[in-house]
């Protein structure tokens, strides 16, 4: 039996390739503590190896993103981005609290929730390898997926009878080892604090992904339990949670070179893929998605033309592909600027070259040969692939034809061996998703981008065709263009009651509906389905082969001296740096604080530049107390560190040498969107909401003192 | 008599409000002594108090910018763009020194410039005030600035009766004092030394007023004489030019705060205009020159609408109309960003409230007040004196028609009694104007813009209108329109001939010419010489008038322990300060020395940004000798300093505490381009070609070791 990558990794003393490099699992800390010690670190790196025992458990999942405890009556604090929900919910016309902000001015004044906002509290983090992949030994391919798949379906639901807990299976190193995660759900939140969104969304889009930042993006919140202690849903009999750890926010000052370290749930990361893979992102699936969304949004514009309504009902999608496009753009300049297809290939081959050393390491290279075999087969229909997913994706009638169909298919099934996504659980979601169609629809907008993406379909070399997608577009241009001009000619899926209508027939009823778009669903699902199985079986074989990629590539790093941190997975991960300057360009550096001043030359009086009247005014006025900087004599407003973070790491707590909390992540820059993939210490930073701005809004701007006062920190 | 008010200014020891504004003229630079130590000169004030004497007549005119001698064999150096004619003349299709640079193998190899390219060597700057104002004084008005005229018009003709001289008359603080200034003029200029444009103008346009810079700006000419020393054209027979001084490259290296000195012409500055001209300025020229300028825009665009050929002839005038926009905007931006019109009123005010206190000011305060309610005047018709401008300017035809009945008017007086830009000298320049029309004409844009110009003009209140004006061209838009579509199709003036035939044609044929646009040029002829009669009143009792207000400004500034730099007007001056960073916005900071990292990192491979292959080779080679940055540890490329420049300025010397020369003046940057009325120290920063640069360029780019051996440096 293969031994415990995972246990193998941690038995280093880790010298990474850069110091600042990282998002390591609290299990590793102890093992990289020299390093920790030598940027800074005051604390036992000792005591923060189990994320489910203080102070690693005060952090926790928000909504979409992190958060932490901040008191011992369950306050919580995070983003304000990441609190909009609640925010939005709680806002009417009468009492618009996007616009101005709350403070509740007691437990009673806290207002709930939407009913879905959860605060997840992890409590388990269990390795259960050998459980997951039992089953799967000795299979192959489809079966192999098939296999984890139902293990983890098993484990999960165990896991979950427990009432109060929520479960899953987090997979580390590509398939390697799995962990069981189980998190007590905290559904009874409330609105504490918001800064008006002028404050929290400061620079709004114009400002987003971009340093310097003046955004006072926070929200705190308060998770309430049953009087038992039980989670539940809100009850105005409910008490606050008391929970197992909170964090100090800081009183100090913070400065440049100061150690920062930040923990929290990033989503994904693809830094220890193969080096064909970035090879391929680079080369091949940026620029295309790149192509493709550009030419998709000349489409749109050219079909929306001057019809206002269309334009209206487009917005959402042109936006979509504008923002696509945009990072897309954005991740391949990063790649490119760092270099970062050579430096994986060469650092492959290094490793190829040890593993062709290393005893008993035939079966390693053999997987790891076989896994190159089946990423170089999927390449032979890429183009293919990603039309039909944008075909998929886009249309909305279409759309919700194929989903009907899919549905109907699985509705066959019992519940427990329908596909994920069309389990009972989502009927809702489905359901929401097909009342959505009518304000996103126009008819001649998605034929037109229904054309164009079928037209390039038909350009495709024979080897990439479908049979069922050419039975039923066509294999001419002409053909495409009559095909679609039919089916929406006939069908009725524009009416909302229709699609409902359909959404609740049976099975055999969908079968035998004669709506055209429906038929053609039904004619292209075999292929769907197929398409999908042979997705599951490189997938399946990929989970399998993989781990020898990484045993190689860990084993490589031992070799010398390396440790290395899983890709991201949205488990629970430890960053740690510095509080840095960067410089973007030669010529140019960005100061790690900015101030309140910075408000000021922002401020247009117009969205997102509408600093509200009291800010400023405070900061006219110049009342900073203890919050001011000691160095720069004014207020800071958000700090730069050299954490490593991505995508899920919203609202993560930023800690300093003593574990104090110094600041909150919101954003990261603009030239670290390629982070994803490669690590690149000159130009990957974090933003975040330095602690003192909370701490003066709170004291001066808009006060809540006996909110200070929970926290433990001084009123003025 | 009134005492000289330059002599005033100059016995204080100056305490200027910033440390850093100023250009001096030399002879001030001993009265600041103690500020220019304190700020690190190490050098003898006194020795820079003689602008004809060594070492600031090592400074010199070159083209229409400054340069320095910086060898005892009359090697000049100045910016690539100053020389750019020259390059420009030596170039061919088969040897494009633009695209390749050059550099002359010895003293036969350097390439004539253009006959009309000079270099002028100041050796005479004599205060000439009470010759200037004999016969102006006890007269007002046009009176006064006739006299004033003649006075300097006589002043200069004794001068220049010296073979090799040129001379002119400065006047400074606005008609305080007169200079006169002899300069030799040095015609036989070669080219010996120029960097591909690819480096010696890279980031063009793009970079233009931007930093960081990436630029190597500089060009070495050599300034030859006849075999006797004397001023002569172009002969092979001609010989070196050995100055009176030339300036010492430095071998050291640089650094943030280091001090800086620049030397230089420096074109105009409005620095001490009046509070109501800078309200003027801000509130009304600025605002409507966008307005004016983007509706122009606007106008001749539409005009244009797909005619390749119209593109292509107004591509000029449009991008002078977009270049002058541009600036508008800068300057209204900067002066509002530092406040400049309150800055401006407060200081005033407390100027006038000091007068106030002064015993026998009366009359100083009759002449201020007489001066503003002439201001004052002008505000009046600054609508009509706008367009009437504009109409003067920007079409092709009617301004040719309207030269050519000014030149037959000027052409019935003496010479000497001519208008200026209409005496005999001018008859080339107005010839190769009319010849120009051709490349820059089409009749539909034309008619277009002066359609909309006239347009403006009939919807001006009746106060503002010009009888004659009104007469040719109607009082409503229909009648304008009509009225310019006669002219336009009756005209031949759009013949190259047919101009050139009136511009050789007598006054009485110019007189009975039967060309519509002639006709109306004589019909409109007679309000233009009211005007400008009206003008030169104006413009008269303004120089009578403003001493008194420079008076009541230099003395209240010595109450305070100020002293007052004349404003900028082409003569030499003097600014110190330090190599700096910038902050341009909160967070954000320039650094003072860019690095060859920068040339890599902007390379496209597309102009401007086309690095030559020789240099991105030796940057990756890294091979920078002698002239790495110790501290950076490559390649330096451009310095940002917070000296005080304006237009004019480029190719000015920057020099060290030791009077060695570090850098060479080429630009300053956007936040600066309202420095010609206000100084922010915030904001204000020149840019300049490090040495080292040039150096390293020379020593291993494009090497040119005897030439570094003539200046004393060393070959690599």
């Amino acid at each position: 039996m293969r031994p415990s990558l995972l246990a193998l990794s941690l038995t280093l003393a880790a010298a990474g390739a850069h110091a600042d490099e990282g998002m390591w699992l609290p299990s590793q800390l102890p093992q990289i503590a020299t390093q920790l010690r030598d940027a800074g670190f005051e604390g036992d790196p000792a005591s923060l190896a189990d994320l489910t025992r203080p102070p690693l458990n005060a952090v926790v999942k928000v909504g979409g993103g992190t958060g932490a405890f901040v008191s011992d009556q369950g306050l919580v604090l995070t983003n304000h981005h990441v609190a909009f929900g609640v925010i939005q919910y709680n806002t009417s016309p009468e009492r618009d609290l996007i616009a101005n902000g709350f403070v509740a001015a007691d437990r009673g004044d806290e207002l709930p929730a939407n009913p879905d906002f959860r605060v997840l509290v992890t409590t388990g983090f269990d390795q259960v390898t050998d459980r997951v992949l039992a089953d799967a030994r000795g299979r192959t391919g489809r079966a192999y997926y098939d296999a984890v798949d139902a293990a983890e379906k098993a484990l999960v639901a165990e896991c979950e009878q427990q009432p109060g807990y929520r479960c899953s299976v987090a997979n580390m190193h590509y398939g390697s080892d799995f962990y069981l995660v189980r998190q007590l759900e905290l559904r009874d939140v409330r609105l504490v604090y918001a800064p008006p969104e002028a404050v929290g969304n400061y620079g709004d889009e114009v400002d987003n992904f971009m340093w310097p930042r003046h955004s006072g993006d926070f929200t705190l919140l308060r998770a309430y339990v049953a009087p038992d202690g039980q989670p539940a849903a809100y009850s105005p009999d409910n008490v606050p949670y008391v929970p197992p750890a909170h964090l100090q926010v800081s009183t100090d000052a913070v400065a440049a070179g100061d150690f920062a370290m930040l923990a929290g749930y990033p989503g994904r990361t693809y830094r220890h893929r193969m080096a064909s893979e970035f090879a391929s992102q680079v080369e091949w699936t940026l620029p295309e998605r790149v192509a493709l969304y550009g030419g998709l949004i000349e489409t749109v514009e050219a079909a929306i033309g001057s019809d206002a309504d269309a334009r209206v009902k487009y917005a959402s999608t042109l936006a979509g592909l504008e923002n696509g496009l945009k990072r897309a753009e954005g991740e391949l300049d990063g790649l490119r600027r760092s270099n970062a297809v050579a430096t994986r290939q060469a650092d492959e081959e290094a490793m190829l070259a040890w593993l062709a050393d290393q005893p008993a390491a035939r079966a390693t290279r053999a997987d790891i040969t076989a896994a190159q075999a089946l990423l170089d087969e999927t390449e032979a229909t890429r183009e293919r692939d990603q039309l039909l997913g944008a075909i998929a994706r886009f249309p909305q009638l279409l759309g919700s034809a194929m989903r009907l169909q899919r549905l109907a298919l699985e509705r066959g099934k019992p519940d427990a061996q329908r596909e994920s996504g069309y389990q009972q659980r989502d009927a809702a979601l489905i359901e929401g998703g097909l009342k959505q169609v009518q304000r996103r629809y126009a008819e001649r907008v998605e034929k037109a981008l229904l054309v164009d993406l079928l037209t390039q379909y038909v350009a495709l070399p024979p080897a990439q065709h479908v049979p069922e997608f050419d039975a039923v577009f066509g294999g001419t241009p002409e053909q495409v263009r009559a095909n679609v001009d039919a089916l929406y000619a006939g069908t009725t899926l524009d009416e909302e009651a229709e699609r409902l209508r359909w959404f609740n027939a049976t099975p055999e009823e969908v079968a035998q509906a004669d709506d055209p778009l429906l038929q053609a669903a039904a004619r292209l699902q075999p292929a769907l389905l197929r398409l999908e199985s042979e997705d599951k079986q490189r997938a399946g074989e990929l989970l399998r082969l993989r781990p020898s990629y990484m045993e190689a590539l860990i084993g490589y790093r031992e070799s010398r001296g390396e440790a290395v941190y899983p890709d991201a997975n949205s488990t629970l991960r430890v960053s740690y740096g510095q509080v840095s300057t960067m410089d973007p360009r030669d010529g140019v550096r960005y100061l790690p604080l900015t101030t309140v001043a910075g408000i000021v030359e922002k401020h247009t009086g117009v969205a997102p530049f509408d600093a509200p009247r009291p800010l400023l005014d405070a900061i006219a006025a110049g009342d900073f107390g203890s919050t001011a900087d000691p160095d720069l004599g004014t207020q800071t407003v958000n700090l730069l560190t050299n954490l490593d973070t991505t995508g899920g790491n919203s609202g993560s707590p930023v800690l300093d040498a003593s574990g104090q909390l110094i600041g909150l992540n919101f954003d990261s820059n603009w030239e670290a969107v390629s982070a994803s993939w490669k690590f690149d210490p000159r130009y990957k930073r974090a933003i975040h909401v330095d602690m003192r701005y909370m701490r003066w809004l709170m004291a001066k701007v808009y006060p809540a003192p006996h909110l200070l006062a929970e926290m433990d920190l001084p009123v003025e």
